[in-house]
């Protein structure tokens, strides 16, 4: 009998890194183990400057957390497995995206280097850091009026999230720092670099986040336009071969090695995102499988025989999730992360004592008082953009609104009505997605709020289609893995490994005919609300934002 | 010396009464005393019959409550004042408006009849009672289709709260009842009547919720068109002598002294509405001195030599303050009470805890850190309908809206925005005043929301009007009494009572031009979101409240 072979997959999220070791034969999830990153997500002040106030919208991490995830997670995931370390013959990785990593031409981060711990600017620009709004939208501006051709790749607009957006503001604000930056990485391919010791750039976050398009960056005459110092942007700091998905880009080096305790020499897989990583994972590599990534955020992420141009989408890229079929992403900024605000700071004291009292979390005694109301018996409708809308507005300049509150509303009733609120924004992607002509016949859903089972009929309801669950609870950290079988060369392709190592529970949740009608009404409202606010019918939410931050300001000066 | 001599006034509110025993001579206040209604607002069965639950918007009380009042808190503020009661020369009251009670011929409220006790109609309606709404749309479609010449009287709308909406809800839904209903009686006058036997019509309820304009009520033409059987509803169920306010309705029965330990026999001045008798109260009897009763709701009242139709006012009545002037009414039906169901079910345990610290209330303690903000800066604007718009939309089907959520939103900024907003529902009013030719030059607060500091000077910065507060702290009974000292002849006339009795203190807080002008522009957004909700622009709360009440039905069927 031959020897098991395992692959080791390792998913990098907003909170902390996850290792997972795999079995290559049939993708069982032999053991896992997790590293919370020690500075988490960074908002408040810079990390090696505490008295240095961030602004609003800023979000960073220090990359030494994620360097810590295979010093710890790795060994601890191998050691609960209890295998011969010797048995695994790849490693793959996933992150979130896009994340920044401003470093020297060696790939040391900038804020490891004593002149600039004090700098803003120095760390990670993880992928929520939302600063860098009005770069994109002059970007956007330019980009329509200049007719350039890979905008409608993008839904018409790009992310403030994205390498360029976020590369200009460095630029902008903080120059000397700029031209000390060598490299802008992705954060996916940092990782990936620290593993193997070479720097290549993955296909999904170049063409998604990068603006990669028939193997072509923006121009340097469109990005001399933003700003005379930007035209080079793309050769002094971008440009590096790019791979495609499910390649090797290199070996385990000796010291990653010595950090993770796999053997030298190992395939490394390519570096992949986190959304896109999952498809296969679940097993949902057809047209027509659209995979939703419900945590924090939700990232749609769909692969297609069809080329089109789905407005608001946030990109479609050549071999975005499988090489040799279009890749489409969409995705909404704020859908676990709203409820989790609205419970703490938004629920009274009876709410969580009576939870308590039950022997529940807050979240599911909510929903268990949700889950007893008939369609639209709370009178409410909900704008889930407390986080912005990344599809199909691209706008992070929009809020929240609660609309139809009495004295009667309770907090059940709000947070049904936020849940409803998540869905109608999937229906809103999924309905310019079919308009577009890109059909979507399945949802297939990852990520925590899978659990929910409330949450879960409701968008089976929502959205008439069936709902079915990734088999996994570590999806990314799967498909990871499951790359990295396929870089050994264990599977032929992406495709193959997927049939032999992914796993779903197929239509767990279907639609019900009735609740779906009367969801067709709400949602009729809900698409009046967020085309009269998101397309210009009442600009109201840009101009309290303005107003917000100008008051801010006068504040801060009085101080 | 001659004997002092005292005045007793009692005023009945939403939730209790209190009776205030005044010295005659110069308004100073003795004593006073309250009796919490045993069964107060019932919303959820019918008293005699708890296994009947009540639908929606509907609103009761029962009368004995009100005579308990006469019972317990009268005696008790003469025993605290430590008069003599033979010294008391008059008594008077003011009611909750319109509040209407059912009856026999002899004033027996049907709900005191064995045969009637289970009969939801047979109770008292509330003011707040909204559940005819349906029959005021009727009144006001017709009214308007007509060309009736009062409906502009009433700002072009007529409310659900009044007499002729509440009358024909009760022959629509229980005519058998309807049909044993002898006189339907405005609380403030059946109050006088249990206090001197007789049943006068005052001149304020009458104007007001009544239709009553130049010597006439609607035409029994009009009610006809409404409903066959609702031709003579003024005759057969309304129609009593008019009287003006501070005239006498008739003097004390001995029933009535044995109840209130008053001297039989002493003038009873005619009946009165909680708002409009608190105006004197405050010295504020001239052109331009609004007069906002800030409590739950929230009531403006303002007496003018100009006779103006104010769209979407409450309504103008010659006499409706005082003999002689025009008195103007207009209402935000929901203020106190929204702030109070979002501390109850909006805020979560760590804002009690830090009020409790703190040693404060939850108001005290959230109305601290909103202080703390400058204008503008919690990004928030709120349309503050939660218990419907009274003016200048006349519409409780509208609900209330947040907007400008993120997830960095906290307590304080959802409750500085409320506050604001109910502020600019105060200004839309005064606009529309302004608008129409009667001038506004000042606002005399009164109510228990004057002692909020904050909310204050937003509604000056807001209105930019200097706001005078009441002097008394039961400004309602010290209005009452001091009609009862004008009943009394003690007083030429309400205008002389007034200027002896009544106290006020002048421009306690002034618009600061900065916050307003930052206002001015929050201000802007209000308005546009409110003509886009309240006037047609988007009747998405008129909708999902006919979803909620078939969604309810539903379920009730479901039971």
């Amino acid at each position: 009998m031959s020897r098991p072979e395992y692959a080791v997959g390792i998913d990098f999220g907003t909170l902390s890194g996850r290792a997972l070791v795999v079995a290559v034969e049939d993708g069982r999830e032999i053991a896992s183990a997790e590293s919370v990153y020690a500075h988490g997500v960074v908002t408040d002040a810079v990390p090696g400057s505490p008295g240095r106030r961030l602004p609003a919208d800023w979000a960073l991490q220090v990359p030494s957390d994620y360097v810590d995830v295979l010093r710890t997670a790795v060994p601890e995931a191998i050691r609960k497995a209890g295998i011969d370390p010797a048995d695994v013959i790849a490693v793959g990785t996933d992150f979130t995206s896009c994340t920044m990593i401003p470093t020297t031409a060696d790939g040391t981060p900038l804020c490891e280097l004593p002149a600039f711990v004090d700098r803003p600017h120095a760390y990670v620009k993880l992928w929520k850091h939302h600063a860098a709004q009005g770069q994109a939208d002059r970007i956007n501006a330019l980009a329509a009026e200049r007719g350039e051709p890979w905008l409608a790749r993008y839904g018409g607009l790009v992310s403030s999230e994205w390498e360029f957006a976020k590369g200009l503001q460095v630029l902008e604000e903080d120059p000397e720092l700029f031209a000390a930056m060598e490299r802008w990485v992705e954060a996916s391919d940092w990782i990936v670099w620290q593993l193997c010791g070479k720097y290549v750039r993955n296909a999904c976050a170049t063409g998604y986040k990068a603006i990669y398009q028939d193997g072509h960056y923006p121009s340097e005459d469109f990005l001399s336009a933003l700003h005379p110092s930007f035209g080079d942007f793309v050769n002094a700091h971008i440009n590096q071969p790019v791979v495609q998905l499910g390649e090797r880009a290199g070996t385990l080096t000796a010291e990653a090695a010595s950090w993770t305790g796999l053997p030298v020499g190992i395939p490394v897989a390519v570096g992949n995102v986190d959304a896109h990583v999952s498809a296969p994972a679940a097993q949902a590599v057809d047209d027509g499988q659209m995979v939703a990534i419900m945590g924090t955020s939700t990232c749609h992420v769909m692969s297609s025989s069809v080329l089109r141009e789905v407005p608001g989408m946030c990109g479609v890229v050549d071999g975005g999730i499988v090489p040799g079929r279009w890749g489409y992403e969409a995705g909404q900024s704020g859908v676990g992360d709203v409820f989790a605000w609205f419970v703490d700071h938004g629920t009274p004291a009876y709410v969580h004592a009576d939870a308590a009292a039950a022997g529940l979390t807050v979240h599911e005694h909510l929903t268990a008082l949700a889950a007893a109301q008939a369609v639209g018996e709370h009178g409410l409708v909900v704008l889930d953009w407390h986080s912005g809308n990344r599809s199909v507005l691209v706008d992070h300049g929009l809020s929240g609104v609660v609309l139809g509150q009495t004295l009667a509303t309770r907090p059940e009733d709000v947070y049904r009505a936020l849940i409803e609120a998540t869905a109608f924004g999937t229906r809103t992607i999924i309905d310019a997605f079919v308009g577009s002509g890109v059909p979507v016949e399945e949802l297939v859903v990852a990520g925590g709020l899978a659990r929910n089972a409330l949450l879960m009929q409701i968008y089976s309801d929502v959205t008439r289609l069936p709902l079915s669950v990734v088999g996994s609870a570590q999806g990314p950290a799967l498909g990871a893995a499951l790359h990295a079988a396929v870089a050994a060369g264990a599977y032929a392709d992406i495709r193959a490994a997927a049939k032999a190592m992914g796993s779903v529970r197929k239509a767990v949740y279907v639609p019900d005919e009735e609740r779906a009608r009367t969801y067709d009404r709400l949602y009729a409202e809900y698409v009046t609300l967020h085309d009269y606010f998101g397309r210009g019918g009442n600009e109201v939410m840009h101009r309290l934002r303005t107003l917000r931050d100008e008051a801010s300001r006068i504040r801060e000066r009085a101080r």
